[in-house]
């Protein structure tokens, strides 16, 4: 711990809330909380390094959102409400500003989204900032949204829209030219992300398989194909692409809708017949969802396109269209 | 995510394990594991910044020991049982032998302590090595050792010793000269801190408060008597000074053990009733056990050193010896 007093102070008065209820320890050597005697506890934590993870001119309420948003997405991924979570910070130097934007940014979400900041580690780095968010929550065992509970027939759902933070990433990195007015559209999808927690945490019972597409749809759902051992088909035409892409070239667009990342939305599987009961529920909490193809026994991802099949050759990638592509096998109309 | 596809495999290969007997996710989204329905979570995150809390040259087997001790260290003062813990790694560059042996050496004392790997995140970094543990515990909430839970009256109990790690530490930075036997005995205190984590699950119902020393006795036992409004009265000649500091200067030791840092065992208080029973919990679980002074209702810490009263000044420091100093209370002899 290599704050000084003073530091200590300012630490305390942007991070220390009054101990929400049902916890029963804050400021001790750990925080202390009760789990519902009918739930696991589900944890996850995330390290966002400046430089690597976000710009250092960053924004520091909407980084205070983010940092909070990445981890509470992997719940929503498990169809887990939160319970609270803890926060780590390595400040080059403590900058009060700094501090009570982030805090602001922080709390925030955390507020909204029943999360609040129950503990955590605060001291100095010698180069930039480095945070760490460790969330917890709590989930019916039976009914935990897994990787590998997929099924063959299942829906393929999406929450959200696909493509606006890859798209601002590269505008601001300089790797794609744009019209400022795509930047502006496609920005708060980078720095705000807002995973869809309360309807997330209706989905155990209905949904199967699950996770957030932080790192792109192709690599993501891979993930629940392996672990599922078994493939998926789907229709590029359904896929949820954000409007503001309209204006791109669209080898751009199907880049940025395939496989970019830092998408903190949920991609889910579910029976067929669950359909109308999910769409009822994503209108109830005010979710877009999208239903965009389906489990298939055989292993391996299709992606159907304009009436071709373009093979998915591994996370990170998908191969030019394919010259053998047979016939394209429709999908239920969503 | 920062790593590549090989970078993946090397990680996976070296912080993948089969998932332990209780839990129920690894590898998806959270981490998922049950917990005793009798008890609440305890939990608490610390970060590990090159430069500041480690040397670049450290062995990585013992900074892998050492990022996992500081968290256990936290149940321990809690009297928490561990479940698991979650590790994120920010790292330069991917160096199987770093790797391979930092794993080796967190993977160890995981499972002397039965803290099995849960999860995390592993991210490039840009600039040196940044370690981040979450450690979860389970304990009866009625009987957790909080700060608060301090009594007049009260002993106060060490586990251990004190002022190794702080002389090594200074011996390393070039602060102290001394014989090489002393860093030789006094570096694995150090580098290898082994808190008392199955004694401290015993004392839940035996003891009132409790912390670890890890900002120097009389900081952290500050921390006890301001959250439990009390006072205490600590008998120097009871501290359980380290044997290897017998060689060093009167002024150098007193400081080390007093205000060093870093000792990852436990202060706890409890009432004189128990203390037959502490001794032969500690006897049972091989831990040195010393009763080095006693709660007051009066609040103030003083120090007994010599027939004279040293008062102490706050966090950080304590003043010479007061030349006001009137007759020492004489402590129950331990």
């Amino acid at each position: 711990m290599a704050a000084s007093g003073s530091e200590f102070d300012l630490i305390a008065r942007y991070f220390t809330r009054p101990a929400p209820p049902g916890t029963l320890g804050v400021g001790d050597d750990c925080a202390l909380f009760a789990v519902d005697p009918e739930c696991v506890l589900a944890t996850s934590t995330d390290l966002l390094i400046e430089g690597v993870h976000f710009f250092s001119d960053v924004d520091p309420v909407g980084l205070g959102h983010k940092s909070l948003a990445v981890n509470l997405s992997d719940l929503a991924a498990m169809g887990a409400r939160p319970l609270g979570c803890l926060l780590g910070l390595a400040l080059p130097s403590v900058s009060e500003s700094w501090l009570s934007a982030f805090a602001k940014g922080f709390h925030a979400l955390a507020d909204t989204s029943g999360c609040p900041l129950l503990g955590g580690d605060t001291t100095r780095s010698l180069a930039g900032h480095t945070i760490s968010v460790t969330v917890f929550g709590q989930v019916p065992v039976a009914t935990a949204l897994r990787r590998a509970a997929a099924r063959p027939g299942d829906d393929i759902w999406l929450t959200g829209t696909l493509g606006a933070p890859d798209i601002a990433l590269r505008i601001l990195q300089g790797r794609l030219s744009a019209d400022p007015t795509v930047l502006q559209a496609t920005r708060p999808f980078l720095d705000r992300p807002q995973p869809p927690l309360a309807f997330a945490a209706e989905l155990p019972g209905k949904a199967h398989a699950a996770l957030d597409i932080s790192d792109g749809l192709l690599q993501d759902l891979g993930h629940i194909l392996k672990a599922s051992e078994c493939g998926a088909r789907l229709v590029y035409q359904c896929l949820p692409v954000h409007p503001s892409l309209s204006t791109l070239p669209e080898p751009v667009v199907r880049q940025a809708v395939l496989s970019g990342g830092d998408v903190y939305q949920l991609c889910f599987t579910a029976a067929p017949a669950q359909a109308a009961s999910l769409l009822a529920l994503a209108r109830r909490y005010g979710v877009q969802l999208t239903r965009v193809g389906c489990i298939t026994p055989e292993p391996g991802l299709v992606i159907e396109y304009n009436g071709q099949i373009m093979p998915w050759s591994g996370p990170g990638g998908f191969d030019h269209f394919s010259a053998s592509a047979t016939g394209a096998v429709p999908l239920p109309s969503p």
